[in-house]
């Protein structure tokens, strides 16, 4: 009898082309799928909570699939893992009711944003910070994250928003900026997020903290819904962190 | 007039054959050389502190060379961290004695080994952390790391003892372990090191912690002194960081 497998699993996403499959280099998601299809003895495909681009990295992402012959939980993910390359790892793994969705069962999404702000950035931070030397002014960055959280159209900070089918409205629950000496890390909690959403705000906020645009902007932008421009700009990939994804 | 510069830097190995010119791979030495001699306008030659291995990291390399036209040290470090790559960064530069040596001055180092010791292994540790999920015994490792301190012929945890020109007594000042959670560090410290000294004492070292060895075993090879054989094995490149260079 078939079932409905619920995994949560990290990435490095470095060597990676992204999550999802794409027309140029390899998906994380293909080496999943190679790995469950020599598991299972027959094609397998496998359903993520959602897309990340290249170089994005993951804490814990979710995915879910179904098996033809079913493996314990404890067992899979040894299997998977001695399988998988070392930059993905299966960190859990369980029985789902059978309608269960990764995607679409999701209430809301955690990412973080590790940069990194002083003359020099350690060689050893390269692969999982973004880097900055100028000084930044995290108080009126945190003041510009505040005015994210809510109901919004983000339709200002999205990339390609025509490729969206539906609405370009979402709600973030909560936006933090924390800075620990020289790391300063984003974190933003919502229901939801837009084609390159979060590294378009993290972007925007570094041109706040950098005096370049006042905190106030965000409250106008986000009234007034005006098109993407070179205002917003994308914050580099490998910053970025699925950090956990949230279901009833 | 010429000038002699001491520099400290870091860098992630991952990508390189070693620190030294190679035959095959991309060695630091060459980015390093080919940014000072675009500095200078004319070829430098840098003498680093040591050696090290394909895939193994430093925290605080040092390394000496000579300008002709001699810049000051807080411009050299811009100048060179503008067009070195992300993953060797200079951290610190000063005129040196003219005489100042980085090898030979050196009175000794230190040397961090990292291990993740659980079931899994997380993405983000890959680079920099080596791993076994079979459960350590730290006690009997930091039994067995004390009994390396000292003044003695390390022959039997050296590679190829043979490509030494001198001696193969070496002295150690202190040999530490310590275990945070599945994080497992080894701090070394001595007056200098044979060919993959510190790799093939970390790989005796877990050897113990596996049981497959007593603590004692140390004592009696330090002793005995016979060929290196596959009883000390080599630790994996990426989890060894050569951490700082002391001079007087």
């Amino acid at each position: 009898m078939s079932r409905r497998y619920k995994i949560v699993f990290a990435f490095d996403g470095t060597a990676y082309a992204g999550y999802q499959f794409q027309e140029n280099g390899i998906a994380v998601q293909q080496k999943l799928e190679e790995v469950l299809e020599y598991l299972n003895r027959s094609p397998v495909r496998i359903f993520g909570c959602s897309r990340t681009d290249a170089g994005v990295h993951a804490k814990g992402f979710v995915a879910h699939f179904d098996f033809d012959k079913p493996i314990p939980p404890k067992n899979l993910i040894r299997a998977m893992n001695t399988r998988l390359p070392e930059d993905i790892r299966v960190l859990r793994a369980a029985y789902a009711k059978p309608d269960f969705d990764a995607r679409k069962d999701a209430k809301g999404k955690e990412y973080r944003y590790f940069l990194y702000n002083a003359d020099i950035l350690p060689p050893h931070l390269v692969p999982y910070w973004a880097f900055t030397y100028r000084k930044l002014d995290v108080a009126a960055m945190q003041k510009a994250a505040a005015y994210f959280v809510g109901r919004h159209d983000y339709v200002s900070f999205a990339a390609n928003p025509h490729r969206e089918i539906s609405s370009t409205v979402r709600n973030i629950f909560s936006f933090t900026v924390k800075k620990t000496g020289p790391r300063i890390v984003f974190t933003v909690r919502g229901d939801g997020f837009l084609y390159k959403q979060v590294r378009s705000m993290v972007g925007f906020l570094v041109r706040v903290g950098k005096g370049e645009e006042p905190p106030e902007a965000v409250a106008q932008m986000l009234r007034d819904t005006p098109a993407r421009t070179a205002r917003v700009p994308t914050a580099l990939g490998r910053g970025l962190f699925l950090w956990q994804v949230f279901y009833r």
